[in-house]
């Protein structure tokens, strides 16, 4: 982190501040998307726009951009929408500013993951003006609904270049993934998430008769302890220990003199590579009916999932990123599949996705900042990780 | 039951329909205590209207009547307003039809209690008429608010009459008191009712960082574990046992990757003699304390509370009515603390109160109706009680 300034640097910094004066808050374009059209085009990419639309969600603009039709193709998949500001009165600089302070680049989506476009497209940028005619390809996947519903991006965006005949040979997702300092972190894989849906039926009355009734909230608690009653894995080498949380309970009854009628509640299991989504909705069910005897019925039903657990496995893509890594911060980096899910989950149906980018500690808080070295130690990673691929892998397909 | 038809017989059911046409749903007038002011009137009572307002609820209209000046005064305590019909397509009759069908006079109000007002106006007139200067008085205390929020009615209609100097003796209260028949049951108290609202303090994460949070919805399970560990007591010769539902829990999070900060629950217990407010507050303090040790904070607070347990003691006046009851139905009534709270609760803060009325099985249902031969009976046993009380009863002073 101590080289002299380089075009290289600068560019990943100038790219990045101005994305971050773009206020694109999901579903907000914001001009960044425009801003990305612009650079990559002048440089050769074949640029496309991509608006997706759904009832009941936001019209959605997205990118994709390649350079060389030649394989293999590596692809860099990001975003370029961010979380609203919060606080504005508590920010230190203009959330939108890309103030530079005392070293620190401060802006909502500095980390997450502005910084990470950045990065990469100054170092593509870099390889493709030394290599113009490198074996291979080089291509964006960037969305504007990342940190939204995610429903008119990168999986439309995917399935468009499907549809376009499109083909992937390796993917690195520029999401923060360092917990404390560049270099700490390559996610290689996610667990899965799964929702349930809980709800007791028991018979509405009213307070002062309770032998009339039946009150559904006592037998929700212990519906609930019979989910909650043990861990349901430990963990493996690969991953985490899958683990369940129950994120709402509801009744909503706002008479004091009345049992209620029904009893809800909500919980979320993120689970690794030991189930499946059948087996573990299986287990949910085996768990339910292992609850006390004789309790008013419980049903559950399992919102729609499509985060199962995934992992690139080890061999020389890995390897690469991880040289990379190594040779500019001096350390090798943890492989992990710890934290919640990402556009990962979807990218790798296409080929497979290693996620790397900058430390994410203030992602999604007032002050989102990166230390401008950490944003060019990363563009120097990217440059490296790219002039590498092109010298040592073979398409995939 | 089997009496010839009478003028007091054709009065209770004649004004009991009067009464039912009236579409005096809460917190609407609908012309009933218009009807009972012409009725009550005419035979010499002198009556006030009183209309009463508050902020957020709707203003209510209500009635207080009085016959003669000495004591005893004799106070019937009733309301004319109802609950709405609920689905109207499927009552046999028009819920505001006052239709006899086959012995049975149906429409809302019929038993809660149209019919109770109906019977006292017919038997209190039938006994003036005969007796224009008996030693005493008779009051009406009817409020148009008793199955609204309760703010606009008896409790300011009987703070009013403290106001103007107006002294009671002793209070009957019409509603439905008999489970099955007439006959069945006297209410000579209720136990109280105290409402808590119970909060935990967690911290709201990622679910898939449960160690940076802290998820307070197992820590509510527990503490209302705690609340519902033991039952409060097992009544006694007076009153059943005090009981704690809990009646809502709720998060509302509809974020499924989201731990939620806090976790809320509303519990209301029916409480009798054994304990006072502050000795159950403290219970229930003593109980969430006994917690398992490690927990987030609870808090909890308690609604404002003016149900306190009553009893109102055996003697004459109890007796009298048990008698008029024996002497019309062939039993002797069961004196009876159950079920949920009454207007009582205010009324014994002014006189004893006992409470008697029709068959309250159908009350708040589609097709609430009532025998007319109950009707007609109770008409009578309150024309008994009538004549016993003011031959029998010295003021209470």
């Amino acid at each position: 982190m101590s080289e002299p300034r380089s075009p290289l640097a600068d560019n990943a910094l100038e790219l990045t501040r101005a994305l971050i004066r773009c206020a694109s808050v999901t579903p907000e374009e914001g001009g960044a998307l425009s801003f990305l059209e612009g650079v990559l085009g002048a440089d050769g990419f074949d640029v496309e726009r991509l608006t997706f639309s759904a009832p009941d969600t936001p019209d959605v603009d997205n990118l994709y951009a390649r350079y060389g039709n030649a394989r293999p193709c590596l692809v860099f998949a990001g975003h370029t929408d961010v979380v609203p500001v919060g606080d504005e009165a508590a920010w230190t600089h203009d959330p939108f500013g890309a103030v530079t302070d005392n070293g620190l680049l401060y802006g909502r989506g500095a980390v997450d993951m502005k910084g990470g476009v950045g990065a990469f497209a100054a170092a593509a940028l870099d390889y493709i003006r030394a290599n113009p005619g490198f074996p291979g390809s080089i291509a964006f996947l960037i969305t504007g609904d990342e940190e939204g519903p995610a429903v008119n991006g990168s999986v439309k965006l995917l399935q468009w270049t499907r549809e376009q005949g499109e083909e992937f040979d390796h993917c690195i997702l520029g999401e923060p993934t360092n917990p404390q300092a560049l270099g700490d972190m390559i996610k290689v894989g996610r667990r899965g998430s799964l929702t349930g849906r809980l709800t007791v039926h028991g018979v509405q009355g009213h307070v002062a008769y309770p032998h009339r009734a039946r009150n559904p909230i006592p037998a929700l608690m212990r519906y609930l302890d019979a989910l909650l009653a043990t861990p349901l894995d430990a963990g493996n080498e690969r991953f985490d220990a899958s683990n369940l949380e129950v994120i709402s309970v509801d009744v909503g009854n706002q008479a004091t003199n009345v049992i209620p009628a029904d009893a809800h509640a909500v919980f979320n299991i993120r689970f690794n590579d030991i189930w499946t989504l059948e087996t573990l909705q299986a287990e949910v069910r085996r768990r339910l009916a292992s609850a006390p005897e004789g309790l008013p019925e419980a049903t559950v039903r399992f919102d729609p999932s499509n985060s199962v657990s995934f992992l690139t496995e080890p061999g020389p893509f890995v390897d690469l990123m991880c040289d990379a890594i190594e040779a500019e911060t001096g350390r090798r980096p943890e492989l992990s599949t710890s934290g919640g899910t990402s556009d990962a989950r979807f990218i790798k149906d296409y080929c497979p996705v290693i996620e790397f980018g900058l430390v994410g500690d203030t992602m999604h808080q007032v002050d989102e900042r990166t230390p401008v070295a950490d944003l060019e130690a990363l563009a120097r990673i990217y440059r490296r990780m790219i002039e590498a691929y092109f010298s040592r892998i073979s398409p995939a397909g």
